[in-house]
């Protein structure tokens, strides 16, 4: 067991009596402290060897007391940048958490897009019974999925099922996964676009992903197809996705996310009729079996850690990924 | 083959050119006129003996020299009430061909409503970045298929690749296809009601299928289930349906067909936060895959008529159902 002292774990999340026993159980010798990002106090953050959750970034201030901050979100973002964690303190993320919950709202959205039924939302609002044309199908059509991880991954597998051909994206070469039909590194990525009929976009908000869709990739998309958005907004400049959108350079849009959240009651965004917006919500705790899997994420981190093994989905936090 | 008489056959499709070709090679003795059903002449229908295409039923009045009648939706009703067709006219139809489109458009209508896309559209409109709460997944739910033919089957399939149990409700026991957990007859519907998180209604509009959804079978319904209709709008009266949704006896409802259609716009249902209404679109030619279909299920059954072969598709008048 590293060190002797009682470790003092405070619990960020919000967990039922059930949840609470779970972790007691994996931190046998260790003092509890249950509360929630908006009203804990700095003395808490400051006090904590353990925490559970997402503090507010701002509040940490690299404290050396700080053994090990388990996420409860995928996004690492506002812990990477210098000076918010002590280079001791050991970052490990929920990622696995929230595959299915982004996916299939990820796939929704690209059925929603791709059958128009926005659009016919939009005229029930007029009480009008008429017809917007033709639709398109996932079966036979070519899906890239940028970013394949946990989600990516989810998401490859439900459009397969409809028929999709899938074009993975990622950073690193790897094996090919049996539901994805192809694999191409992100540095390829524009010889892609051309031949994408949906692009899902599931890249975590690092230096290198910012504003990695420029004017010229929504030149290089077919005029039908489909972008969806469902890792971070800033992976595509607000002026850029209004622009191709505006101009119908691609057919239509979903996201989850915007450049700015919350994307501003004046933004141009709200009112493109081939957009549609969520926000941000394809994650949290909107889907019951998340939160099951970020706490079963967190009782194994704390259990590993307390006994000296090895954790589950530490951050390397020059790049913003699982080392 | 059948008769020494050159062929008059009336093509009311809006075919190609590649596609006459197809037809008139299938045809080859025949005289083709090619017309739609809004401006074909009363004089065309009269004279024709194979009709390809939806003729305005009134305009039939049992021409016997109508021998086949091939339609080019599912859908039969107008042309099996008496008096339409002349009971030497074989009737059929275009099961087969609209299976995957219909399909497609429902379980983009589920999904929509079990992520609350709909809301987050009315949202936009507001330029409101508001979070709407708790949504569901299909992986793990209880899916009820009623009407298990050629889209009920394929939706069937889609929703047991997202992980759902699927109960198949059908008129007559068979074999339980692959794709379906357990298979229960229509007239055991309200045993299926209480424990479905989905019900797909994909019924045809025959005299047993008439308001088959009463009061009593949304109070039956899971509070929390989600109903889509994409067969016949009088399988339910359009008052029940709004009590339904306006009492939140259900959760929502998604719905391509209406009780009258087009659906008035003084209904109150366009009005319904919980409901969606597209205008009877999922099938007809939206899909380019579909008219493909029909086109090739009239080259077959023209070429089988014609050569004294077996037709595919032959509707029995008395049920509307194939024979």
């Amino acid at each position: 067991m590293r060190g002797v002292k009682m470790k003092n774990v405070l619990v960020l999340i919000p967990v039922s009596q059930k949840h609470k026993e779970k972790l007691e159980k994996a931190g046998k010798n260790c003092n509890f402290v249950y509360s929630d990002p908006d009203s804990v106090s700095p003395e808490a953050i400051q006090a904590a060897n353990i925490i559970i959750g997402v503090p507010k970034a701002e509040m940490i201030r690299a404290s050396e007391n700080l053994e090990l901050l388990q996420l409860e979100t995928a996004g690492t973002d506002p812990y990477i940048k210098p000076g918010v964690l002590s280079k001791n303190t050991i970052l490990t993320n929920a990622t696995g958490a929230y595959g299915q919950a982004v996916a299939e709202h990820a796939f929704a959205l690209t059925l929603m897009l791709i059958k128009k039924l926005h659009l016919y939302r939009d005229n029930q609002h007029k009480a009008c019974w008429s017809d917007r044309g033709a639709v398109s199908t996932l079966n036979g059509s070519t899906v890239a999925v940028v970013g394949l991880g946990d989600i990516g991954r989810y998401y490859a597998k439900l459009v397969k099922a409809m028929g999709a051909y899938v074009i993975g994206v990622k950073r690193r070469a790897s094996d090919c996964p049996e539901y994805v039909d192809e694999l191409v590194l992100t540095e390829d990525l524009e010889q892609v676009l051309p031949r994408a009929d949906v692009i899902l976009s599931v890249l975590p908000g690092t230096g290198s992903t910012r504003h990695i869709y420029t004017a010229e990739s929504f030149d290089q998309m077919k005029d039908s197809a489909v972008f969806i958005n469902c890792g971070r907004g800033n992976a595509v400049a607000s002026d850029v996705l209004y622009q191709a959108l505006a101009e119908k350079k691609i057919a239509a849009a979903g996201i989850d996310v915007a450049e700015v959240e919350p994307l501003p009651p004046e933004s141009p965004l709200w009112g493109l009729e081939n957009l549609v917006i969520t926000p941000h919500i394809s994650g949290g705790h909107h889907l019951r079996e998340t939160f099951e899997r970020i706490v079963d994420i967190a009782v194994n981190n704390l259990s590993a850690y307390l006994n000296g093994q090895e954790l589950n989905n530490i951050i390397d936090f020059s790049t913003g990924y699982r080392k």
